[in-house]
């Protein structure tokens, strides 16, 4: 097949009157399809389901540290779910934070505090700084960026390569300016990439030298259990351990939830982090609140037992999510495959297939889906402010839809990608 | 009985040798005793037990509006629940957001996010002011005060009249500086007098006229459904229409939860205000979060009911606590009445009782009974920074003993009331 690029006008011309019919007539079923966030759909919540079965009132409700779990006390979690996530993270139980339902909040919260207070060995509030920069690699998750984006950092766009984001540049930036803050990293199946950061990757990261004494790694490992395939298993290095080797004990702060393990609001999240930091945070935490909820907690602990329980269940999830992918990775291969017309990642775990248009041509597809009834992530929203230089980045999430809504609405994006194409390269006739 | 401060040396001396004879045999039966925090009985616990068995798999999950509770949405709250604490407040559906499982952590947040980004109103971020200051009525709770002290507000005590707090005062420096960005107010059975704020007091509070424009009136109602007594249930004009009528209506933030409720642990929490300010908020709040848990946030709906629902619940708490101040109020009446060494309040709801002791003496009382094996709130701790000026408020909490515990609890305590003080006056002598 010739790439769109070397056809004629008049070839284009001709595409693009057949597209447009294709595109008329799918817009005519007036389906009403959703690609756009990274949702567990109903039945990887009912895999679940049983959770809300192992603790009743005929339950035991003290903890192992003799704490009723119904009543306050246990600051940063009960001790048997600090072993649960200890165990899944390869830390300590003193390493642990159990938080609420949410690690963006904990990432929030992580962030707000380093802005009121600074963190520990901070000079002084980072909202006391001139100015705040922020390593954002591209594309990246849009609510890690909202956030930043919230508290006025600068951020800077790190180009994401195969082996995680492009560590010559991270160095470079950190050592040289003091106002850069942090970085967000995704380093297990990238959202939106699915990219595994390599070996060496995680390991320049927790070697680096920054100008800012209190630099930190968010390290949003919101997918690492999150494999696709019984015999593609991603992992890498434990980054906290890999920053206590290079020297720099106290620069990461690691984050994971159940939220796609159990439930997505109903889940439990945790912070891992040196026990300095820890020790740090909890003094923190003491005056924001009392406990969370312990109840979740156990219940929790009493459902997925152990790590290895854990894993198990990560099965449910792949066993659902993997043909999901797989029609993805047709749909693409089989419609746009050849046509110079786009590229694709093809993950082996996580919740996104990052999808590069033609440059210009993202929020033109995104917005020719709209109108036929597809919601997809807007266009540049994996990019910070919104906004992909390039125009050319797309997420497609499709864990929400069923199978067959997905193959309904993957026909429709690729007919979007074929016609924003052939209108693109006509324009530059 | 002559008043202590009537009594010679030499019959001074005679009164402290036989206090300290009934110490020393108090002490040595070694018991270990606590009355240091508000915390729920395990009875009162249990009798919310059932709340566990009201949802489980077999459960409709489906929200009012359609959204599966155990996924992600519903960034305030489910519409049921909004509904449930709508009734209970007085207010719309519309200005709630329903929280995680701590008020405090609401109300910290809203400090956070007042500091870093201001409220609707704010010329700039309350960080960014040169002096920042707030109000707080003494004595108060503990964990209000941490929140400012933390966040480096310069706290000023408001003296706690038998109507709340002194409304000359805090109109007069409210209207005077610019930099009092606040006041902390638990307006029904206070924390730790069990004051009910005056229909007046509510009505001036509303009517403030304060120099700063964004100026907040932090309203924990944390007691308000927390009646011990079936014929005498304080109840107060509604803050948030009171603002409204006095052309304040943005000036209030109220909090609620249930973790006096249902579980300490595993309760609710509620932000009440106008609209105008609860839209505001939530932009803030989509930065931070997708959701709360809305599991909980249902099971507490399938278990509560409505607002009728919590108030014949709350039957079953006043049942538990009732014979408990009933126990201090006998200790402290049969103990210290008439002899000029401590007056006391003598709520009808609430958590705590407060006593005062003679000037010098509270930090003395609670080490006595620190040493024979009773746990007390801090002396001071119901100060900014901790400081009583006069060193004389203690904040008895009967709530978390049984009735049996608490009989010796009391028994020892008014023996270290009565030998803290006589030993005062033999200082003064």
């Amino acid at each position: 097949m010739a790439e769109y690029a070397n056809l004629t006008k008049e070839e284009l011309l001709a595409k693009k009157g057949a597209l447009t019919q294709q595109y008329q007539a799918l817009k005519a079923l007036g389906r009403k399809l959703d690609m756009s966030r990274g949702r567990p759909s109903i039945a990887q919540l009912d895999d679940s389901n049983d959770m809300l079965d192992v603790l009743n009132s005929r339950t035991n409700l003290i903890s192992k540290d003799g704490i009723d779990v119904r009543n306050y006390g246990d600051l940063d979690g009960i001790p048997e779910c600090k072993e649960l996530f200890a165990g899944l993270l390869n830390v300590r139980p003193s390493q642990i934070i159990v938080g609420g339902n949410s690690s963006l909040q904990l990432m929030y919260d992580a962030i707000a505090k380093a802005y009121c207070f600074g963190v520990l060995g901070s000079e002084r509030p980072w909202c006391k700084e001139e100015k705040l920069k922020f390593l954002c690699p591209v594309p990246g998750y849009d609510r890690h960026f909202a956030i930043t984006e919230e508290f006025g950092f600068e951020m800077i766009n790190v180009p994401m390569t195969d082996e995680g984001p492009d560590m010559d540049m991270v160095e470079r930036l950190v050592q040289d300016d003091a106002a850069i803050k942090g970085i967000w990293c995704v380093p297990v199946y990238s959202n939106p990439d699915g990219i595994v950061y390599s070996d060496e990757t995680v390991r320049r990261m927790a070697a680096l030298k920054p100008a800012a004494k209190d630099f930190r790694i968010f390290w949003d490992n919101a997918y690492f259990l999150h494999h696709l395939y019984e015999d593609c298993q991603a992992s890498i290095p434990n980054i906290i351990e890999e920053c206590q080797k290079a020297g720099n004990p106290n620069m990461v702060y690691e984050f994971m939830s159940t939220s796609k393990v159990t439930f997505a609001g109903g889940g439990v999240s945790v912070m891992a982090s040196s026990e300095e930091n820890i020790a740090f945070l909890k003094k923190q935490l003491a005056v924001q609140t009392i406990s969370n909820d312990k109840i979740n907690q156990l219940r929790h602990v009493l459902y997925l037992k152990n790590a290895q329980g854990v894993k198990e269940h990560m099965k449910n999830h792949a066993n659902s999510l993997r043909p999901k992918f797989e029609v993805v990775q047709n749909a693409l291969q089989t419609h746009l495959a050849g046509k110079g017309i786009g590229t694709w990642r093809n993950p082996k775990g996580g919740y996104f297939v990052s999808f590069f248009a033609l440059n210009g041509c993202a929020a033109k597809i995104v917005k020719l889906c709209k109108e036929a009834g597809l919601v997809m992530t807007g266009a540049g929203a994996a990019y910070p402010y919104g906004k992909d230089p390039s125009d050319s980045n797309i997420r497609i999430s499709p864990s929400a839809p069923t199978v067959e809504e997905l193959s309904a609405a993957m026909e429709l994006f690729c007919v979007c990608v074929e016609l924003a194409s052939v209108e693109k390269l006509l324009e530059e006739k």
